[in-house]
């Protein structure tokens, strides 16, 4: 799978400084790359690695001229470094068809160039799309449907009646279309309210294992196009997540809140049920979210307030052991005074 | 599967006000709904919708006597239309019988009219009750016993010596009955302490996904009648938790602590060990509680505080900056009081 | 299973106080034991139980002298009760060999006495060692490798190019090697890292119920010798955990993060990316680590400071209302001497 360079500045849009020639069959970080391997620099600080990395080439920006080993110059180094993985690391797709042991009722909808993994369990009506590729031991309930190009990884559950578009990747254990958490109090006895809507996946979304999207009471819990989620994640019920949205591990969106595009949720962030975040925003790690926030801030804290605000109770609050003590001091002054009165 | 109004008034204890003969034939939001279509209100700042709906008929609280869609008027709007949604979209039951993919040893007691999906795999001396529904790639462990009713969701694993009551659902990826964690450290290493103990959970429970409940060390986990648990939670060993309690999505409770009777932990809420969490109490979300909470109080914050008091302090510190500028100025005027002296 | 006290003295290098032929068939605790079975005193507290407990024998410390009830005294009381566990309650291995329902592609490299359960699906040349269990349906990705002595309970998801030591132990619904979360924002868009790294978890780690591990961008996650993981926890890509260290239930801990040896992370923390926790370092539940910590120190709270000084804030925020009070009675004061001069 080794490529020369020429090759490779080609294919990532590069330009080579040094012996075109040389062949790499392999990507590393600087600090480890070996002879054959590509390796990037993508912060200015890491720079003097050029002069002590073993790798065959490195991919930088373009403002580097020249140094000893030798160099693709480029836009994004890290972009075009990432391009080059699976260039010379190919996705090992898995054999196509399905396999004897997955469980395919009459009637299931299969695109072409397929893969159907050992000990799936397809349900009726299930349409899935070209090239889509469902690894062994996923469950995909009545009705569901897959789109095109997708990945669906072992242990993945889709229940009944979830939507999914194309080039959507599903990381394993993560549970799609589970039953929200609705009831009603009545006569001292929690009632369950049947929760009857779907889930709508959209296209080039990815989420990550062991998360739980919950199907919607009515209507429809919805992830929009591009959407990225973590690990660890919880969406309930008739919540809707904007177009490019980033979601990071272990946050959890309570029921029927909407978030907006571009919107960044932080690690363990809290987000409670029917309030909006607005387009672009940002929430801190950890922040608990107990109102709607406007587009295009920043909030933080717990509970969360815009960044500066919190920022400045924050250092307030760290100074307080001082002004314990000034106010002590002031007292005795005061009292000082009153006495000499 | 349409009903007319008449039929649905009788089925939901109401009242018809308009055509009792007009047929419905799904449920919808007020907002979304289109005819043929039942919905209704339980909030009054959504009265004004009564006049735009497009639904054939909307359910309502007694004290709407009349409006331009025809109206069913009850109790409890919400729990009966609740109670609609399950007559106009029955349940899809998966069909009867084990399916010859499932991993039955012989000696295992199936009740009357089960349903065991593909690949799922019992253990020797499992007992299941009857109507109960194991959809496919569960796993029970040796021993378990599952009582009559229940739902469990594709992707379950119980291990063995779990005993689960009537009624009860457990949603997708939920792990019940995996190892406390539990370690002595002893001559700089940790050793393990073997986790013998089992998990009882009682009749008309409901588990989210990819909830972890694990087993006592000696003893029992022990998850009580009515319990309500939302998807990513965290049961340690040999914790009690009360009859009709909820637990929110992402909470973490610690090993052999007791919540109470009718309790609310809202999500994300982290409980340490060894309290107990007295009846009718409610923690906030996110909150961290510390130390044990007395019945029927609210708890928020981190470290949790009864919630007037968290309220008092949260209030206090949003006008520290204030205090810094009221200090600064007192100082001032000390100091020339001083000078004038 | 019975052994009586003189047996079991001999195994847990204890001394017996009482009737050495007193034979035990089970362990419980102090307060639930009947008749046959033993127990143990590790608190000095519960010594009263001594006079009350009907515990057939009970493991406590060398200090005590004697008892009504027969005595094994020991050093460590609760590590030789563990000990008990094991040897009056075995665990139960499943059958050896490979279930016929298994999926295992030729080529294979299976140590001797292991077992793979039914429905699990191994990748191609996968290794797996000596007395290694696999449960039934276990995902086991091309090339990776299980050590000996492993325990793989079911429905754990392990991806290609994954290492694993040996008498290693990973509970159900675990994902191992699942994509980092690595996007580079260009043109507008998310582009996806290929994520090509992998995971290595060293000897005797146990990790617990439906944890995330996901593999590196380049190079490896790295869980090292004797790490002990709880449930629900995320580890994101290149984090690398040292020797002994402890990460309580729902802990995060973001990519390139490195955690010392023997460190503790105590439940529902959180930690940013590309820190360093020191040697033997605790940090306190729900924590939100945003800096590198020090080797041997203890943090606390949100954002995390060394636990002293977050101490000191967190009392001197409890006594703010106070401070207030306080202020305002000075201004009177001052107001006073102002009007007095």
């Amino acid at each position: 799978m080794g490529k020369n360079l020429k090759e490779i500045a080609m294919l990532i849009e590069g330009e080579v400084v040094g012996d075109e020639s040389i062949e790499v069959e392999g990507v590393a970080d600087i600090e480890e790359a070996k002879e054959g391997e590509i390796a990037f620099i993508s912060d200015k600080k890491h720079l003097p690695r050029l002069k002590t990395t073993r790798a065959s080439a490195v991919i930088v920006s373009r403002e580097i001229k020249e140094a000893k080993v030798s160099l693709i110059r480029v836009e994004n180094p890290y972009l075009a470094f990432s391009q080059m993985m699976r260039i010379l690391v190919p996705y090992q797709k898995p054999t196509k068809g399905v396999h004897p042991s997955a469980i395919i009722p009459e009637g299931v909808d299969l695109g072409k160039e397929i893969s159907i993994g050992a000990h799936s369990v397809i349900g009726e009506g299930v349409k899935i799309g070209d090239n889509t590729i469902i690894y062994p031991l996923v469950y995909v309930g009545k009705g569901s449907r897959i789109g095109k190009d997708c990945l669906i990884y072992p242990q993945v559950m889709i229940r009944e009646g979830v939507e999914i578009g194309n080039r959507t990747i599903i990381h394993s254990g993560t549970v799609i279309g589970s039953d929200g958490f609705g009831y009603i109090k009545a006569k001292e006895k929690q009632h369950k309210v049947p929760q009857i809507g779907k889930v709508v996946i959209e296209d080039d979304v990815e989420i990550g294992a062991n998360v739980t999207i919950d199907r919607a009471t009515l209507g429809k819990t919805w992830i929009k196009r591009g959407v990225k989620i973590d690990n660890l994640v919880q969406i309930a019920h008739n919540v809707v997540i904007g177009e490019d949205s980033i979601i990071v591990a272990q946050v959890g969106i309570s029921g029927s809140t909407e978030i907006g595009k571009g919107v960044t949720l932080a690690g363990q962030a809290g987000v409670v049920g029917h309030i909006k975040i607005g387009d672009g925003a940002i929430v801190g790690g950890g922040a608990a979210v107990l109102k709607s926030v406007p587009s295009n801030t920043i909030v933080s804290g717990s509970p969360a307030r815009p960044h500066t605000q919190a920022k400045r109770i924050e250092a307030s609050v760290l100074k307080l052991p001082e002004l314990y003590k000034l106010v002590r001091e002031l007292k005795r002054r005061v009292e000082e005074l009153e006495k000499k009165r």
